[in-house]
């Protein structure tokens, strides 16, 4: 298992007050750094120095790091996405804040990638020893930990190609346009090297855009308060509460003040290498994606950042 | 990732018919096939042929089968194996109904563990093409998938040790004498390698014993119901719905019509490679087990198979 | 305590057939009697002889049956019918299937209002002695029971008069053109007199017709599950799941074959007779209905039976 | 509807600071006033002045107030009080703290019942005016509101006629000695006088005590989080979270610093004055009370303040 997991999301922010009160009062992300422009975030139940890095200028996505638990796996992937054909570099340790060195790789979406497999670590909010469930006061919807992010490509196919052979991802589940592997295009993919369902998901579109970046919640009733809390908070629901059929996850996708798409996402089932993947037709894409409604809105599938 | 999870649990029952009562319209498996004295069983979201065996004729754990992605994986293991100094056998493909060749380890424990690559495989009762959220008529608890197990053993430090050494696994949390790691004995252990919070645990007490092996269900409320209908069909629960302290995840133990422990869980956080150990000190065991009665009655402790 | 609850809705359907499936396999009501074209359906929870008439021959509500406890409350409500000055008649026992005398009420809005107190009545499907919980095979979203209507009425204000002079009941919640009561107009009310949040609600809109008539479940995984059925039966979702701001109730809306809308509905709040009206203002009628989405699409407003 | 609900409840505690701690900071209630020896509190969702008195100095009830709608009200209960033969006393405006005139009943079972009608009022901590469904931000459980009581008396039969003739409730469930009416001698009874389930419930056993008060809480999750938190919070569980097969609410019952028993209580179904009477037999009374385990642990039947 080379790639633990997604391990940050940096992305790109209007203003750096407004995503504050955003993603550490209504998410309820700890705030573990102020550095020039830029905010460290962290969920309580994650360990690592940070999860969420906002930028202040502009909007969109940065970069999306992905860490790996030993310095040898970053050789491993280096040699790996050379021999797929695509651009990598390294990034000395110290340059991104509080994370080792870093081989960045120009992912043939246009997106960058980060893998790493040192950063500063502590525990996560309750310790490790005697922990409580989890924290007694959380603040807002206060998610836990970052769990994925859905990114557009001009070519999926190429995407799935590259997941596959430099991440060792597979495909749980995909839109494709038949169901005939020899004459399938693929609409999106969903992709995980662990049992995450989903830990990169690809979608067609144009290329270095990011659809959402997703939070991890525990059961569906959480899915409803943090509906609950973005209404007090005055968070614009994209679409929500509801299931996915695609991965099964319960959802809400929002938007923070800057106009980039998050979401809370709950249950889903376990992924596993030898678990056939599953398909969806063009005709059941809504279903797929929006289960109990089964239509897709515009905003859904237009706004990008 | 060389095991993929736990892949069956072959236990013994003192009647068979009583037991596919129990196995089939309680927990809602499916009955796969039923061969001389042994039914094969496997829940709703599933695709290998099947994840528990009974036998008739006694009580208690025969075998676990653990399942690995590639054939080389066996080999793997096995070297690893007998460099630890456990015996190991070789079964022939098809000794095991629908299994593949079988590595099979005799633990320090005094049980046996299956390590396969191949068994007979389908899909899951949803199908793998624009599938539904779930099959929409469960029978009774309606598991969708086995999850894990607790076994006894006399030393469970060498468990520890066995199971990092051969199977990969990595303890998630523990239950130790004393915080300092030099001095500490352990008195239980929590094991994976995957984010699954647990593939097996090990609990000391005699060698060779089941305490429950469990069924993943995904939300607390589903506990709640599975409770419900326990009570409806006379099913004797031994502890809950509650919630583990370990793990997090919610709880239901009762017992099969021949006395073996099973359990329903859901929940839990996702464990990796690189989080932090969980430490529990003696006295917050049965907070640990059992967070809010934070007692443990005799029967949990003392009832095993 | 003269009005007990709302004890059946009497609907029109195009189709018989396509209705029956939709009522009694899917929303789970057990079919009761079918007598000429009209199918009586009851949940299971109720001890009455039913709660639902499907009619062939159309769309849209033929009339509500609203049950006292007593025989003498209907002679009280008539008098207070008659002072109110709605036109009455009295319906023979028996002329109704099931059902005793009737005090059939000509409201201000041109629905007909069936006061009765006696119906054929037994028990719930889990009995009176040691009843389980639930009955444990349920057939679809397995709803318990009736629990309330939403029609609209050309003058609200003359029907929250009307409610109150002749069922006694009391405005829990109302969305008002502003908050001086001097000068408010109502555009909808949410009458009780009960500790049901609403027992009939009253939209602005064309006289005599229907918005929805809805169900009780309890909790709301069991709105979210109540939606997963409905995707797997093909049942058009008109909104949710997700949660009203007025109630504070859970609900998903949806349509039956002919096309009558319904919903389910779990949760709310208690109402008191001396509880303190809620007002809800009209730039927040959106939020007041959808809470998450804070806005109406237009076939919610505009689609009436 | 004489009787709206159980508008208080009365209660000696050992220690006001303690007591404070757990009811404002683990249950969640709003600290209102504190007079003397006495704090007064009230839930979120409640709008009359206090619901909960703690007077320091014992343990036990000292007395439960019912709230009726009208001046008259409570002069009818007075005849009926009188004509039932019991004592009744009149306390002036004021004496109650915030409560106005108080007809005072002294039970059959030695309790003290306070009639009233008039209490300082305002509005629950959402307010009345596009109310948010919940406040963003709940001390600990944050239980809305009080629900109901469990006392005991020597004579079970005599407080169900005088709940009857007197509070005009009738018995939703019972745990009787037979099912044949002429013979049957009443364990416990759980009676009510509108939709709620119980507002009050008597079982055999000592004079004047109190087996435990209860608050509302809205859905199963709600249990399980109330039970995290006094498990974080030290709070002794009696029992649960499980449900009961009386009334099929989820509950946990646990115990206030000096030793009175409180339960949270979410769902269980609507009562209605028509509904058949549940009877509960001997042999069931363990499912009745508790459903899952299905068995009394001593503490819970014999631990009265």
């Amino acid at each position: 298992m080379a790639i633990l997991r997604m391990g940050y999301a940096h992305v790109r922010v209007t203003d750096l007050a407004e995503a504050r009160q955003h993603y550490t009062q209504t998410l309820g992300l700890d705030e573990v750094a102020a550095v020039d422009n830029k905010l460290y975030l962290k969920g309580w139940d994650e360990w690592d120095h940070h999860s969420v890095v906002l930028e202040e200028g502009g909007v969109g996505v940065v970069k999306f790091g992905f860490k790996v638990q030993y310095e040898d796996d970053i050789a491993q992937i280096e040699n790996r996405a050379q021999k797929f054909g695509v651009t990598t570099e390294r990034v000395s340790k110290g340059e991104e804040f509080e994370v080792g060195e870093i081989l960045r790789i120009h992912s043939p979406s246009g997106h960058f990638f980060d893998i790493y497999s040192e950063i500063t670590s502590g525990q996560s909010d309750v310790g490790n020893v005697n922990p409580e469930a989890f924290p007694r006061d959380l603040r807002g919807i206060g998610a836990p930990a970052i769990d994925h992010a859905l990114i557009t490509a001009e070519d999926v196919g190429q995407m799935e190609r590259f997941l596959h052979d430099v991440f060792g991802f597979w495909t749980a589940e995909k839109v494709a346009t038949t169901l005939d592997p020899a004459d399938q295009h693929n609409i999106a993919i969903w992709t995980t090297g662990t049992n995450q369902i989903h830990q990169l998901a690809v979608l067609e579109g144009p290329q270095a855009k990011l659809h959402h970046f997703a939070f991890r919640l525990e059961e569906g009733w959480e899915i409803t308060r943090a509906a609950d809390i973005m209404a007090m908070d005055d968070v614009p629901i994209d679409v929500g509460p509801t299931r996915h059929g695609i991965t099964r996850g319960k959802t809400v996708y929002f938007f923070d003040p800057a106009g980039n798409r998050n979401e809370v996402f709950a249950g889903g089932y376990l992924s596993f290498a030898d678990r056939p993947m599953v398909t969806w037709t063009p005709d059941m894409i809504a279903k797929g994606i929006f289960y109990h409604a089964r239509e897709l809105n515009e905003r859904f599938t237009t706004v990008l950042t």
